[in-house]
C-alpha cells in the first residue's frame, strides 16, 4: 500500500512533463501562462485524468486565472476578494486545488495524507474566509449559517421535521411514528439546511487506482447552506457557488436559489419565474452580463434576479451605489414573510433558537399571534432595511410605484395572518373537544391542514405579493383558492371526526 | 417647492451638455446619431441618472432607434407600425419618453405638471393607438380588453372571486366571509385582469431629489391586460410588451403569456412547456430569430410559440402569408376551451357581460349544459377560425395530421364536458337534499370540488389536447386522474356530510 | 384526379430548375454543394413550398449535409452511424425525404402512391435501423419499445388505465365507469406509450392543392416511444429525435425527456431541474457543446443531463471511455425506482407482460412486497449496472462521494417501500371489513389514496434521492410530507366510510 502510494505520487509528478494530456492546448496554456503552485500541479497530475470533470471546470474558473496579488489591486467597487492582504504564500499563485484543500489543516478533522500531501476533503467557509473575509463574516451571522442548528436544535421545529420524515408503521390498524433516520434527514430537510459532517477515523475505499485510505465522514456528501463542518465552522459556500467553477454568474442566476427556495413552503423561485421580472429574465437574460462587478442596472441587466434584490452590489451605469453587497441574505429584509406561524419582523440574531415567545416556546410568534418582539428587529431597523430594498427598486421605478407596491404587501401580510388565525381557531376548538391531541401539534389530519394554511398557502401569497406580478400564485396556485378551500375542509373534517368520536 | 422644481428643471436641461454621464459611448451615440425630441431630452436629463434601469432599457429598444417617418415607408409585410400617417409632430423624432407620456393630455386624469412639462403617468392603448391603430383596434374589441369588466361586472363570476379572496373570520366556530379588499383583488384576480386606475387629486411623495407632487392613483401600479385607465380607455399593452424595451421578441416568447395563462385554471404555459413544440423551443429557441417581421416559419423559427398560433403574422420563407397578424387573441379560436362551466363556441362580443343563458344567468352555458347560442359564434364562423388555425399547422404538418389532431380535440371536449356534467349531477343531488346551499354555489366544500372539476381538471385536459403532446397533463397532472378522483371524493364527501346532517 | 396528380408531379420536377424559391441562397447551396437524390429533389420541389417548416428543419439537419459513404469512414468513437455498410443505393446521397420515407415499402401497410412515388407515411425504427442498426437493436429489446404492450396487455395496469380514463356517468346518484375511448387513450397514456397505428385502406383528404388519396391511419398522429407501427415494428425514434432536424443536441437536452418523465408519477425532469446538476445546466448549459460525438466530460459539458447518465457515449477529454452509448435506457439501471407497487430489481426482459408474481399477477412484486425474482435481474447483473452508472459519476466525483450517495439511495428505497407497506396494510384492513371492494383495486377513494402513496409520493422521493440535491422534492413537494399526510388521511377516511357502512 505504501509503495503503491509513492508510485502514484511520482507518476503524478512525472505526468506534468510528458503526459500526452498536457499536450492539448488548454492544459499547456494553463501551465505556461499562469502560475500554478507546485502543490496544485501535483493534484492536477492525477485529477486532470481521474476526475476530469471538476478539473476542467476549475480550469474554466476565475480562480484558475487569478493570483490574489493582482486581485488585491482592483479598485474598491470592482473587488471580488475582500482580504486586504491574504497570506503571502497564497498571493503569487492562482487559486488551485491545494490553495483551498490545504488550508488550516490543523483544525480540519477531515485532514488526511493523500499522495504525500495533507489534504482536507471539505473546504469550509472558514477556509474561503482566508481571501473573502467580509463575505464569510456577513454569512456567519446570518440565519443561513444557522440553518442546521435552527432546525435541529429547536424542539418545536424538530417535532415537525420528525413527524414528517419518520417512518410510519401500521400494526393492527394502529399507526405509529418512528424517529427519522440520518439518511432520510440528510436528503430531506438537511439537503438544504446542511448535515453534520464529522470525521470518524479512516476507512479504506476502492478506487480506479487501487484502494486508498480516506477519512470516514458522516452524512457526506452534502452542500447544505448551514452544514456543520469537520473544522467546527458552519456553512457551505458551495451551496450557491458550485464547484469547481465557483462562477458569480451561477450564483446570480435564479436557478441556484431555486434549489431550496421553492414551493410549496418557500416558493420564491416559482413566484419569481411567473412574475414580470422573471418573464423578462427568461426572455432576455441570455443577453445580459452576469459576471461583471459591480453590477450595473440597465447596462448589465434589465430586470432583477434574486441576487439583485437580496445581496449583490448594484450600481448605476455611472457607478453610483444603489445597493451594497452583503452575504447576510437578510440584510435588506425587514419582515419575515415565512410564517412561523405568523409573519413577523426579522429576528435579530441569525441563531433563532434563542427566541422565546410568551407561551415559552422557541417561536417568534405565539399560536394566537403574539409577537416575541424582544428577539425581533425594531421599527427603525425595519425602516432602514425597507429603504435599502426600495433603493434597488428605484433603479427602475418611481417612488409612487414603490410605495404602492409595498403598501399592498403590508395589507397582504395582515390578511394572510388573519387567514392563519381563522384556521388556528378551528383547530383550537378541535383540540378543546379532544377531536385531535395537542401534545404533538403536527401529527394528525386536521393539524396538518392547519400547517398547510401557514406553511404553504399564506407563505405563497406573501412571496407573490412581495414579487408583484405573479397573480396566479396569489389567486389559485397555492394562493387564496387554497386558503379558502382548506378552511372549509378543516371545518367539515372536524365535524366528521367529531361524529366518529361522539360515537365512541 | 416651486423654486426646487425650477432648479431641477434647469439642472436637467444643463445635464445634456456637460453631465459626465453623457460622455459614455452609448448616450452620446444616441444623441448624435438619432433624433431625440427636445422634450425627451429633458426627461432623459434626469431619468438616465435617477431611473437608469428603464432609461437604458429604452435605449436598447427599437423605439429609441426609429423615427415614425421611416417606419411608415416599410413594405406592407415588414411594417411594425400600422398608422398610415401618424401626427406630423411625432414623425421626425425617435419614440422617446415624451412622445408616449405626453400624448392626449386632455383626456388623461393622471396628467400632471412635472419639471415644467405636462406628463401622463399611465400610457394607455389609446395613446399607443396613435402609431399602432390596427393593433389597438383589434385589441379593443377582444375579450382581453374587457378582462376587468367581464370579471367584476358579472355577478356570477364576481361571486366566485369574492368567495375566494374575501377574508374569512371564525368566531364561536362559525365561519363567515367578508368582502375582499381592493389590495387583495389587485394582487390576485386583477393582477391579470387589470385594476381600475383612477386619479384622485395630487399627493406629495418623497423622492431622492426632494418631495414632489404627483397624481394620487388608485390600484397602482398595475399592468393587467384589461386595466381601466385614467383616460377612460381599457387595457395595458405593457402586459405583454414590458417597459421600456417593448421588444416584439419578448411578446413572442412564451414566458410573457405564462404570467397569466398557467395552471391550475388556464394551464396554457404548463402544457406548452411539456409539449413537443415546447420541448423543441426550449432546446433550440435560443438560435431562432424572434425579432423579424414578418415571421418566417422554418427559417426564423422551427416550432411555434404561443404567438405563432394565436396572433403573429406568419409567412413562408418566400413571403406567402400563412396567418395574418391580429391583436384580438381570439381571432383564430372557434371554441372556448375555458369551461364556464362547459366548453362552448367563442362569444361574439369581447364584452361577455351581455350574455344571458336560459337560466337567466350571465353565463355562456347553463349548469346542465345548455349553450347560450345567440351570444356565441355560429358554425360558419367557427369553421373560418378553425381554418385560420389549421393554416398555421400546415406550415409543417400534412392535412391528415391536422385533421387527426383536431378530431381528437373534439372528442376530448365532449368527454370532459361529460365529466363536468357527472359532477354537476352529484352536486345537484346534494343541493336538493340540503347538504349544501345553492344560494352561493361556490362557498362550500362540495361546491368547491365541483369547481375543480371544470375550472382545473377539464380545462387542463382540453388545453393539453389542443396542444397535443403533453400527455402527462391529460393523464395525471391535473388531468383524468384528478377528474376521476375528484368525482369519487365528491361522492364520499356528500355521504359524510349527509350523515352529519341526518343526525342534526 | 389522375390528371391533377400528373400535373403536380411534373410541376414539382420543373420547380427544381426555375422556381424562384430555389433562387434563395440556402436552397441553391443545398442543391449545388450536396448530393440530393433525384427522388428527394422531387419531394422538396413541392414540400419546400407547402410544408416549409419541416423542409427547412431538415435543411438545417446533419442528415441534409451527410452522405452515408462519408459517415461510415469516421473513427469508431466519432461514429454517429452504426451500419458497417448501409445499402449501396443510399450511400452516395444525403439522407433526404425519400431515403427515409421510401424504405422497406413492401412491409409498410401505410405505403401509398404519392405524386408518382411509393411513400410511407410513418418512418419506423426498422427503417432507421438501415443506417443505425446498433441503436435500434438496443432499443428494440428495451422496456421503452414495449411501452404500448406493457401497458395495454397487462390486465392489472390496464385496469388502472381504464379506471382513470373511462368516462364516468352519474344516474340516480350511482356512479358508473365506461370503457375509455381510443381518442382519450391516445392523448393520455398512449401519448407517451405510443398508439397502435394501423392502415385501413385509403381516404380522400382536401389539401391546398386539391384533394388527394392517402392511407387511412388509426390513432394518428402519434410519436409515443412504444408505438405499434404499420410495418409491424415497435417504437418511434422521433419521440426523442423530433422531426425533421433529428438533432442529437435536442435528444441530449433534458426537455426532450421531460415530455414523459415528469411529475407526479415519474418526476425525473422535475427533480433534475431542482437538483444541483440541473441548476448548473440551467445556468451554464447554453455555453456547452451538445452536438459533439463522443461527448467529453469537463470539456463539452460541466454537469450531466439525463442522457449523460442514462445512455450517451461519455469520454474523458483524452478519449478514455467513461460510459458506452446504449439506446436501451435501462442498461445502466440496477433497480427500478418506479414502484409497482414496490421498488424492485430491473426486469430481465423489456416485455414485462411475461412477469408473474407469487399471487399470480403480472406484477414484479406482490401487494405485500414479495419480489418476483425469476423475472428480475440478479445481484451480479445489478452490481455490473451500478458500476456502469458509478463510472459516469466518477468523471467528477470521488469514490467516497459516490458510495455515500448510493448508500443513501438504498436506505430511501427501503423506507419508501415501508411507507407503501403501511398504506397497503390500512387498505387491506378496509377491504377485509368491506369498506371498499378489492375486485377492482383502483376505483374507490381509499384505493386511490393508496395508489398515490406508491405512484406519486414514494416514486418522487426515490427519483429525488437518485438525483441527489433536490431536497424539496423529498421533503415537501410530493415527498415525505405527502407520504405522511396521505397515510393520516387514509386512516381517517376509512373511519368515516366505516361509519357510513355500519349505519347501512
Amino acid at each position: 500500500m505504501k509503495l503503491f502510494k509513492h508510485l502514484l505520487f511520482f507518476t503524478a509528478l512525472s505526468l506534468l512533463s510528458f503526459n500526452p494530456l498536457f499536450a492539448d492546448g488548454k492544459i499547456e496554456e494553463v501551465l505556461s501562462n499562469i502560475s500554478v503552485s507546485p502543490q496544485t500541479q501535483t493534484c492536477l497530475g492525477c485529477h486532470i485524468k481521474h476526475t476530469p470533470g471538476i478539473a476542467r471546470d476549475w480550469l474554466s474558473s476565475r480562480h484558475a486565472k487569478t493570483r490574489p496579488a493582482e486581485a488585491m489591486k482592483k479598485p474598491a467597487l470592482e473587488k471580488r476578494m475582500s482580504a486586504e492582504s491574504p497570506p503571502k504564500e497564497l498571493q503569487e499563485h492562482v487559486v488551485g486545488c491545494y490553495e483551498c484543500h490545504g488550508l488550516n489543516a490543523e483544525s480540519h478533522k477531515d485532514n488526511f495524507e493523500h499522495m504525500g500531501r495533507r489534504i482536507n476533503i471539505v473546504v469550509t467557509p472558514r477556509d474561503c474566509g482566508t481571501c473573502h473575509p467580509d463575505e464569510v463574516g456577513q454569512f456567519t451571522g446570518s440565519k443561513k449559517s444557522y440553518a442546521y442548528k435552527n432546525l435541529m436544535e429547536n424542539p418545536v421545529y424538530f417535532a415537525l421535521t420528525g413527524t414528517i420524515t419518520g417512518i410510519k408503521k401500521v400494526d393492527n390498524n394502529i399507526l405509529t411514528i418512528q424517529k427519522p433516520t440520518e439518511a432520510t434527514l440528510h436528503e430531506t430537510c438537511l439537503g438544504c439546511h446542511g448535515t453534520q459532517v464529522e470525521a470518524n477515523g479512516l476507512k479504506t475505499v476502492a478506487t480506479k487506482l487501487g484502494s486508498i485510505e480516506v477519512p470516514n465522514l458522516t452524512n457526506w456528501p452534502n452542500q447544505g447552506v448551514g452544514r456543520i463542518n469537520p473544522d467546527g465552522s458552519r456553512g457551505a459556500c458551495t451551496a450557491c457557488h458550485p464547484r469547481h467553477g465557483f462562477l458569480i454568474e451561477v450564483a446570480r442566476k435564479p436557478y441556484t436559489c431555486s434549489q431550496c427556495h421553492l414551493e410549496p413552503d418557500v416558493p420564491a423561485w416559482n413566484v419569481y419565474k411567473e412574475s414580470k421580472h422573471g418573464n423578462i429574465y427568461s426572455s432576455k437574460g441570455n443577453t445580459w452580463d452576469f459576471s461583471s462587478v459591480p453590477w450595473k442596472v440597465g447596462e448589465d441587466f434589465k430586470a432583477p434576479t434574486c441576487s439583485t434584490c437580496h445581496n449583490s452590489l448594484v450600481v448605476s451605469p455611472d457607478n453610483e451605489v444603489i445597493a451594497e453587497r452583503s452575504h447576510n441574505f437578510g440584510a435588506r429584509l425587514w419582515v419575515r414573510l415565512f410564517g412561523l406561524i405568523y409573519s413577523h419582523p426579522q429576528p435579530i440574531s441569525g441563531d433563532t433558537t434563542v427566541i422565546k415567545n410568551k407561551d415559552g416556546l422557541p417561536l417568534p410568534v405565539t399560536f394566537s399571534g403574539d409577537v416575541a418582539s424582544d428577539y425581533l428587529v425594531d421599527r427603525p431597523e425595519q425602516e432602514k432595511r425597507l429603504n435599502a430594498m426600495s433603493s434597488v427598486c428605484s433603479g427602475c421605478h418611481s417612488s409612487t410605484w414603490i410605495k404602492g407596491h409595498f403598501s399592498k404587501l403590508e395589507s397582504t401580510i395582515r390578511e394572510t395572518d388573519d387567514m392563519t388565525l381563522a384556521a388556528t381557531k378551528l383547530l383550537s376548538a378541535a383540540w378543546d373537544k379532544g377531536i385531535e391531541d395537542k401534545a404533538n401539534p403536527f401529527d394528525e389530519s386536521i393539524e396538518q391542514m392547519w400547517i398547510r394554511q401557514w406553511l404553504f398557502y399564506s407563505n405563497s401569497i406573501r412571496y407573490s405579493s412581495a414579487m408583484t406580478g405573479a397573480p396566479d400564485y396569489t389567486s389559485f396556485k397555492n394562493g387564496w383558492w387554497y386558503l379558502t378551500e382548506n378552511l372549509l375542509h378543516m371545518k367539515d373534517w372536524i365535524e366528521f371526526k367529531g361524529e366518529i368520536k361522539d360515537k365512541d
